[in-house]
């Protein structure tokens, strides 16, 4: 079995110790360094979480770069990269995460448990009378990768009204997919959740404007765990305080950590959450990265590589 | 199809027009009063939510009650009842909002989003470690009735390590289901979320009480939907005060509305909720009673009836 070298480049992650041991006690025969590792023509792998641009160009015998990020357009828009796959890490973890975040944000709309909080504050005792019933309430999926179909799944699971939007045409079991910019529309119009997941791609940035919110039903809410660049800031507050949509709920910003100064931290319509959607823990990455080091040891193709022409 | 008669004696629950109006639009045939009907002799059925005692013994060609709350402790109470079936209204929603409650508070507490909501006050973005992975998250669930079970089967769904317990052994697909006091004590000392969903009877009165907080792991939390007779409220509060427990969620007490002077209502670690946990609409309640009229009319056993001597 080949000895293989890994390099960390994540200066924003918190790579720590723990994370190191963990990859080296799963994966059989790697070595982990840092970024100060001099012998840079062994490296055989780079893992990566938003590296400076040319970064990776200075590892000249690189097999494959792993991104740790779910979201690549960042990487993406970086023109020094070099010519070898880069594998999107997408770990159970990833997965699970996402889904309990846009699970629980979905119930807390859903049965304003928001209102119930405020009440416990001054002590109200008060039923609120639902606006819909689980079966009628509508919810869509924008972004019907793996993620997002499990997202889309958990919320009918739990008796939602769930429907999905994506690029190309799909068929899942249970979760009706609609694909295109008509069905779009005809989808928002019948929408009370709308749960945004796309990829950040030149076709999906600004998605989240006038143009979509006007057509969502008034009192509509939004949750946003894609990108930031998902979404336009100024128009969302305009929809929100022309009382058309009733709640954001939102994990990531154009300009992150989000700056004090942005209004979206104080709105009262406003649910901010620092990037903390997904999540993953060294285990389950170690885990993901010993099937990447696996397959290049094998000669054998790399799953969930970048598809550099879509951009995700 | 013989005509049949109800009575709807319901005096807490707000029995509107809209509900007759759905009966009515729902089960053929049926004449729906209130409590001021004189001609007693011609009514069949009793729609109940905490009747007044004796109250059902009025009305002496019952053939049927049935009672518009889960919980029937207080019903089973009245030593004078009539000597007809009781049936136990298990609508699909209660089911539902049951689940969605105990899925919405578990990912609370697992994913610390409490914390994340008081940073959104402070504008701090700071991600929160997690104390475990929803794999490694414990939960169990006390009382795997039809409602518990599919509480279990919710968090075991989203990926949650979900163990039940119940009175009788009982087998569940996915779900490990323990029973007897050796077994629960087993299974507290390695439970992070206890869910509480039994039935109130002479054996589950306080059954929340010290000795089992004393015997779940520093840190757990537990969230009570059951009855208030099944929470020792003081020894709640002594758990939560020297800090064995983390948090508490309580939509149910012993004395309902609860008391502006309790201190439940202003303790940092407890959630209160007035009694919302599960909700029924009109239209859910009506196909439910469609069913038992159904019955009675052929002469079926009814389905969802109460057993006395077991007291749920």
């Amino acid at each position: 079995m080949s000895a293989m070298n890994i390099v960390v480049i994540a200066p924003a992650f918190g790579f720590t110790n723990e994370w190191r041991e963990t990859i080296k006690s799963i994966v059989p025969n790697v070595e982990v360094y840092g970024e100060d590792y001099v012998n840079r023509h062994s490296i055989d792998i780079a893992l990566v979480y938003n590296p400076p641009s040319g970064k990776l160009l200075q590892y000249p015998n690189l097999k494959a770069v792993i991104t740790l990020s779910a979201g690549v357009d960042g990487l993406l828009s970086d023109s020094l990269l070099p010519n070898v796959p880069i594998v999107r890490l997408v770990s159970i973890e990833i997965s699970d995460t996402m889904r309990e975040y846009v699970v629980y944000h979905t119930l807390k709309l859903h049965r304003d448990f928001k209102k119930y909080e405020q009440q416990q504050e001054n002590k109200i005792w008060q039923w609120l009378p639902p606006s819909a019933t689980t079966r009628e309430r509508k919810v869509a999926v924008l972004g019907m990768g793996k993620i997002g179909y499990q997202c889309a799944l958990a919320l009918h699971n739990l008796g939602f009204d769930v429907s999905g939007w994506c690029r190309t045409a799909k068929d899942f079991k249970n979760i009706q997919c609609f694909s295109g910019l008509d069905s779009l529309n005809k989808l928002l119009a019948n929408t009370q959740i709308l749960v945004c997941i796309l990829p950040l791609t030149s076709k999906t940035r600004d998605i989240l404007s006038k143009e979509v919110f006007k057509r969502l039903p008034k009192g509509a809410s939004i949750i946003n765990i894609s990108r930031g660049g998902c979404l336009n800031e100024d128009d969302l507050l305009n929809a929100l305080n022309d009382g058309h949509l009733a709640n954001a709920v939102l994990d990531v910003f154009k300009l992150e950590p989000l700056p004090s100064s942005n209004p979206l931290w104080v709105h009262p319509s406003v649910t901010v959450t620092p990037h903390i959607a997904g999540d993953v823990s060294p285990l389950s990455a170690a885990k993901e990265i010993f099937n990447v080091v696996n397959s290049l040891r094998q000669n054998q193709p790399l799953a969930n590589t970048i598809n550099f022409e879509l951009g995700y």
